[in-house]
């Protein structure tokens, strides 16, 4: 019997704060950690044999049906940030992620994150993830 | 006696969704809802007297400490939309808003989201409100 | 003979400035201002019968093939701008718009730039315009 | 006596495309391509002993006066693009930095560019660099 290949239950992913992210009060503007979180996601993803890219083409979409961030210290111009992630639940229909942003070394806590996600058809329609994709079902159980 | 100058506890908003917001979903992506609930909270805050920029003028800086959004129907180019705000909790330190984003009849619920709110001072250390900004501190008590 | 519809060769738009547009400068990114000539642009082509969603629907694509910018005079939070759009020209295959960004009394230029477009089908091939496409042809060509 | 050290003329920069930079011409919005030469300049300026943070904490500005971009062939979520930015010009007021986005390999051309950049001051008046900042100047001359 073959065994079940094991994908990892968490994704870390470096991310160098940007000039433009930065607002008026001189720190990163709080949205662009809503699209760090998707930068880690995506990575994670493609990591695992899921590129999104990919997925898109094949007809699957997968779209945010909830997010929210916990602020807790800035970041600033000419710091990076470690986004680390973690599958945190899939029941077939939907699966969450959670989110930590630290500094590079995982001392400064930034934020945390959750996102929550869904899966759809080109008609933006729900589909059954394990008829309509067994593949990308299989990984999503693996992480089990 | 002084009547008690009484600020609404809602306030709603029009924001005309803009092609740049889109992404390759065809929708608008998603962190753009948390840039529009901000667009919706300033501009309430500037209509009870509580411009920010004069605000950051007089070094009281009100950063978010959380926000969190469900996505309920996707918005897409060609739409407009109204994001409607409520005062839901103010303790003298900190306070949270509550929004609905809608088409403009209000018969679509796009998402709704929620976002918390300190103040600090322009060293970015909490303050309080009652005792450095006494006239803001009365704006947000006229809200009860 | 019927009198050739004539469409205005400027267009005049109004946009306030966001908090989430300001940078680290505490001034508006110059990305924005790209953007900024887009939400002109399109509520132009909205405004004299082109709106960009039902060009898509139809299968017409105006990509930007060229852009860009003067920075004369930065904007803030808490500032309104207005965009002017003018029609600088149209080949058939391509047409160019020149903006004009100054505060909403016109007395302070921000800023000025120029964009350039084609036309493409929804395989993003170019398209002829005339053939493909004639009421947006006549369109373009009423500016003369 | 000392040689002047002598800092590239040329740098290159890697960017993965990002979903949240797409729009629903499910390619790049035009806009981000600015923002990508910015990522590439104040990556290069690090990396010539100019780290863009440090300048504004010593209290140079250093702002866009001018950015063009011609858009050669789209780019997609799930590629990389390689942005080479080249030193052209630095007067001892001005400098202008050219800009080329390809491929990783270099095969295709995405875009070219142009930004131009002034020296201010913490309160947003121009500066003479050879005086006000002479490390920031000399390395600048050693681009000749």
């Amino acid at each position: 019997m073959d065994a079940v290949k094991k994908v990892p239950a968490t994704h870390a992913y470096t991310h160098v704060v940007q000039y433009y992210e930065t607002d008026a009060m001189r720190v990163v503007h709080h949205s662009n950690y809503i699209r760090w979180m998707e930068e880690c996601r995506l990575d994670y993803m493609a990591g695992i044999g899921l590129p999104y890219d990919k997925m898109e083409e094949q007809g699957l979409i997968v779209p945010v049906i909830s997010a929210s961030c916990e602020y807790k210290a800035a970041t600033r111009y000419g710091e990076t940030v470690k986004i680390t992630s973690e599958m945190e639940r899939f029941d077939g229909l939907r699966f969450f992620l959670t989110y930590c942003i630290t500094d590079p070394k995982g001392s400064v806590l930034h934020a945390t994150g959750r996102t929550g996600h869904c899966f759809l058809n080109r008609d933006m329609k729900p589909v059954n993830v394990k008829k309509s994709a067994p593949a990308v079902y299989e990984v999503f159980q693996s992480f089990k």
